[in-house]
């Protein structure tokens, strides 16, 4: 339960359009809810600001189901990442107020819109088009938190050009997630060229000693540039989660 | 050469103070330098917000003093990283103008003082004593960009109680470095408990499976708090950077 | 054969209830039974107080049914580990009198119950939902040998009130076995806790660099708590058979 | 400051001998003390039975000094372990009263004697002359904490008979600790011939693939035999302490 | 072509049974033959005493079937390896004369009966009842290269007895091949009881830390016992070869 | 665009062949053209003498379409690598004017004779049967950048002779792509026998601790022969493309 | 013996001015020489255009001394690689013909000029200043093998203005040496803008997962850039060798 | 004690030379000594015909001496192995009547001369000049052991001409021991050329992705040649006591 639902359901305490014994029940969730397989951190929004988000990887749809329900009663958007297609299905049968985005492999379910909450716009950048399903995720996580997102992919330090086509762009951004797999060479350049903090994102794209992507990543936590730090390989979600994180405006 | 000295430039050639043949010599150097062993790239301060870091590892002390020396002529503060006590002696002995701060193998020469450029507090946590140089390296770097940097140290997961002791602190921050070897569980505890980005730094403390820093480093990559990015290991410096970056007041 | 079956026998044979040579030929196989796949060591429960386990994986279905027949004459308890849905249906059918549990991918069967043989109760905390399996598997084990269980599931250190709720039963188990993934610090922040030892289970949840469960096994072994050893990823039998081991009431 | 010491403080509070004032200086420390480099936690001893243990490497000598100095108005035993020679001269220098171990690189400071805490005897067996000085560190440990531990040496799998001479002796054990370099083998063989738990600790000798001690930690990890769990490469402290916690009495 | 072939063709030549232009024309073959997909080392027998062997993975069945028809007018007997059950139905149908072994997946094509051609008796030992595979590849080629073998199956390092109770059979062999996973434990100790070599083979069977046998391997290369050497994971083949090249009884 | 195909179309508007918008239309996206999800870098060819190639792993179907189609409008030889048959089937029916080579797993789009570019005859040679694919791969690419290649296949270093058969060719090639696999010794005795340079290609053949080609890699760049450069894991591609710009005659 | 000195020696044969019987001597070590420690290969000049280069690490001076005054009475040229300044300081006291290079940790022996034997120039380019000892390495050996080199020092990808001023420069090469540490991004954005083939020499340069050089290995063999071809780690006199046997003017 | 000077005591006391007291005193400590470090196997002659070897790394000189003193009573030739010049100054100090072989870093204290036990020659063969030391230890080895042992060394891959020059010799050879740094190739060579048994030595000889012989050995393992198995890096020692249990004549 975030800042802003809290508020209002104390206020229709206080004007009486909602019972005592109502809120009380809400409320005594509020620090976690236990079910058979889960600890619900429903105490997460206020806390954080954004609630709980459901890896979907090594869960039953069933366990997904179970988790989302006992949050959409307090929450305005859930978070699913790492669900695969037939999961997913039936997640969206038992729960159909909700939408899978196939190549990111993410369920979102927006129970009302976002205000937005950033500082500025957040850049997603990709090296490769094989690149672009984990600049979705990110791009994706970082709009359902309630910020600004543009991306440009396929520009790879190969034809430096068409990265350079983009300079302008990429200056004015308050973050900037660069996504690449192989050497993982284009956070390097990127932050480079500007003052903000770069978000690298290694990928699994490439073969043979890219090492499912530790090369990548290696590479760029050995960046040369400094204004960079890095996430975990295919790890979109962590990136946008992070971008939004530095993009936040204070209240 | 930073936007408000290139200004001061300019403003003198305006009211006649310096010579045109003057500036042109100095202007004429704005993109790089070129010396026998380095290009030195004296338009980082305008791009960047900060001018290029000397990275002393595998420098001699010899190259380390040219290249403070041209930079100096156009620079504010100059860092370099990595440097040990016998070579800063040596460079202290050409450059008296200078700070070596041993514990983060660092010299800071701070010809100007930097205005405060932070948007808030950048707090930096230490798990245990061991990690305390790398700590004060990421503390020293963001203070030396002009950021206000609070720090904590030895506030391990083994006894929680010792955190929970500077959770309000925490809350206050606009970011937060956590510095930590060993299995790296700090980040991952401290991200769970504010909404502020976590900038993660592992260190080689530790033996046997801490693997020189892999170990701490691959548990804060995998954390399973999401305001959390990663530095290499030992990179105390790229952490106090990117904190700064982060931290940056718009201008 | 344990303790107890083998002085039965001998009552038996005391007795006249059972023939001397019904005996012997029972005997004579004390050691260990040659079949043309395995040497079964029917020696160990006398000799460790729980017979010989049976590792399913890379052993066929006729194979797994032979052992456990011949294992059947001798022993009260028998379990399969790691056999996949398919293998265990056939054994199923074979032997209609064990029960395969799917999400610990273990048979056990029970031809008499076992006395509670614990000094006190066995706890076992999972990080997260995904861990659940292996959990399952340590505490299947464990109440299969005859002690006390109970559980705690999704408790992961990005919640950490969580964890707090069950404070007060943590301080009084016997010994407990920590279950995660991805970072593995839950063990370290349990194990801050308690003066009891704690048994680490890493387990392959994670992607990236978790590299299939080896980032949560160094980190446990690296864990600044000491109260910790370590078993073999997503090895929860193993977990379950130390702790029992640590639990074990002198006779 | 241990159970014991603190219900005797709060007796002398009680029979007047020591001032109110006195006592509530001493107790306001209880949670954990702030030092420039530390945060000594002071609650450890009630929390776990056993202060505070200081990891001495990563740390200068008037560091581990002046946290000795302040764990020593509270505790009756101070362990600093990995404390090479040079440095412990220098802690020796300023705190006379306390003895270095050269072989386990520990110092234990024992103010008063410590009673048998123990359910049994904890035994200590190494693999081979090599590994004496880890398995050293996990007996001074476990005694330092107030128990009894007998030790076996230089008894590899390479020659068996001279393990079998000890056969009885292993039997009678609460605990056995396992100490072994190269292929790691032994534990394997020793947790084969008892139902007691089994602590192994795989060190560092060897050469080669043994890849600092890797192998025989994998080793270690993989064992066919179940009564088994691993902790950290040469960390003998941790095995002591582990041990300690299994062979606690309950009070 | 071996050297009996060799003499056998000329003695015909010489006694006119096979006419000079026949002989001519395999004899220009004697080195090697060209076809598309490969150069077939008929020279091999030759100089090795023993044909070249056909390594199954990564070839399509009618490169292989290509291979066997060249090689079979050469040679007495023909060996294809890591051959799944798929391609092995392929060659069978092209080329019925030959034999698939499906659980060490080899298929043997044995023209005629070979000589025993050893000093002794090459024992294959196996450690569990999942390494019989690649114990039965290690037997399978040992034999068909002219040797007696015995074998001893499941008699791992966690029961020694099962071990004892062939330890006469052990002192009596010429070469032993040891065959383990998980910890690889079983060469140290087998290699401690007697004089002859052992060839010891890491299996990729464990889980975890098993690494694919990576574990075993390097246990085995550790070894606290000297006469053992090493070949590749899961290469039974392999061992067999060696320890015919070891047994072979000069000519 | 390559220079040719450049110089013929300005030759088209100086004769009035082709109208001054038309040709404008076509060189406005010169630099690179911009598509969902793609940016063409079309001035490659101009740059490098051959255009971007596309590798097809990680692309849709639909993206390898939609770039092949935009790529065909300017280039005359289309390369697509990686890509798999059901995918090349696809892209084969949208774009019948191309050929598939499905050992190699690449698409060729020739749409226009290249003329021999090539200083000399380059040389493939294969160390195994199971090698070839990765050696077509590279002989594909040599010759689609309009080069001469000879292959030599299966002449592995355990028959030596059979490569020394072709020793006299060896000795006249401009460059030699040695591709092998398992240990990789190939091209360090290749290199030893002339003096052209030897690009390396480690192959992915082999099994246990040849650990999916990486073996091979570090042995060729540990050769001890000094004219060896070496490329990726199963990169024919890679090698071919090095070759050909090493062989490539300056215009 | 280079063909060269051959037929200069077979000349004075000829025209008496060489006894037949000191020319046999001397043409009867044209293979390769035995003493002691090593088998000198004489004709490695004659097959391969330069001869046997001697390896220092691991050689005592004494070694290296006897092989170089074996190869100077047959060798216009020899290089030592990897030898320190102590070893070096004992050869250059035998062997006072030489020179050693400290940086680059070589001695040359040039007894002869060697004229030049290059297509065009070879382009040496460094991303930082610490990578320049490796850089150096290139350079002398390309030039002591006859070549004309360039060198472009600390033109890393963080600045990227710095490589473009040599745009024109790099366009022109033969064949160009691109030495970078760290990330090792620096071959794929310069082998992106030229059609030469590059060499890519990945340096230790860096700390952390910069592995000792692994890190920056692995990107260059995963280089998005086609035209590139590795050698090993800090591997400058490889580098050298291979662009001199690319450059190799046809005689 | 091997069998010979058992049975020499024997038949002392057999002939009254020899009290029976004194004789029992020795063959009480037949199975194995205990000293406060070590556990002396003296049965290990009987066992396995030749004595405990001892491994120096770890153990104190004066380890080294106790357990020297007490098998010099019992055997007649006694080896240390991985002893440095320091400590075998100190021992051969306390035991003049032993001998230290500096680059093979062992000492031998032959008391007696050993009859020859070999069926035939065990060839050493080396790579480069630099694998020397390793070369060493294991002709030391062997030839302490009662075999006659040849070596040839420095015929490496890169020059074949110089290993052809000793074919006839290898085609002898009862075993033979090849030991290679960098990328290990000749042994792969070598036994595609004989028909015996090939134990190859991986040496740590190299840099870079050598990873200190880990290239080697895993090229060795992975060998295309099939009668070749491998012990551990630099294990000179373990190579020349297999080819000696290879070798050894039945008695």
């Amino acid at each position: 339960m975030d800042i802003h639902r809290l508020k209002a359901l104390l206020a229709q305490v206080a004007d009486g359009s909602t019972p005592v014994d109502t809120a009380a029940t809400q409320l005594q969730r509020l620090s976690h809810e236990d079910i058979e397989y889960a600890h619900i951190d429903h105490h997460r929004s206020l806390r954080k600001g954004f609630p709980e988000v459901i890896f979907g990887a090594g869960k039953t749809a069933e366990q997904i189901i179970g988790i989302m329900q006992r949050m959409a009663e307090q929450e305005s958007v859930i978070l699913v990442t790492r669900i695969d297609a037939d999961k997913a299905a039936a997640v969206h049968a038992a729960i159909p107020d909700c939408r899978y985005h196939e190549d990111a492999r993410m369920i979102i379910m927006q129970q009302s819109p976002l205000p937005d909450t950033g500082r500025g716009t957040i850049m997603v950048v990709s090296a490769g088009t094989s690149d672009i399903p984990v600049a979705q995720e990110a791009a994706l996580t970082a709009r359902a938190m309630g910020h600004t997102v543009e991306t440009v992919f396929d520009v790879g330090v190969a034809g430096l050009h068409r990265l350079m086509a983009h300079h302008g762009k990429l200056g004015t951004a308050t973050v900037i997630i660069v996504v690449a797999g192989m050497e993982g060479a284009l956070p390097s350049v990127v932050a480079g060229l500007v003052a903000a903090p770069v978000i690298a994102v290694p990928t699994s794209v490439g073969y043979g000693v890219s090492l499912g992507g530790l090369t990548a990543l290696f590479g760029m936590l050995s960046s040369c540039s400094s204004n960079v730090a890095v996430v975990n390989i295919d790890n979109g979600f962590g990136a946008g989660y992070m971008a939004a994180a530095i993009n936040r405006r204070p209240e």
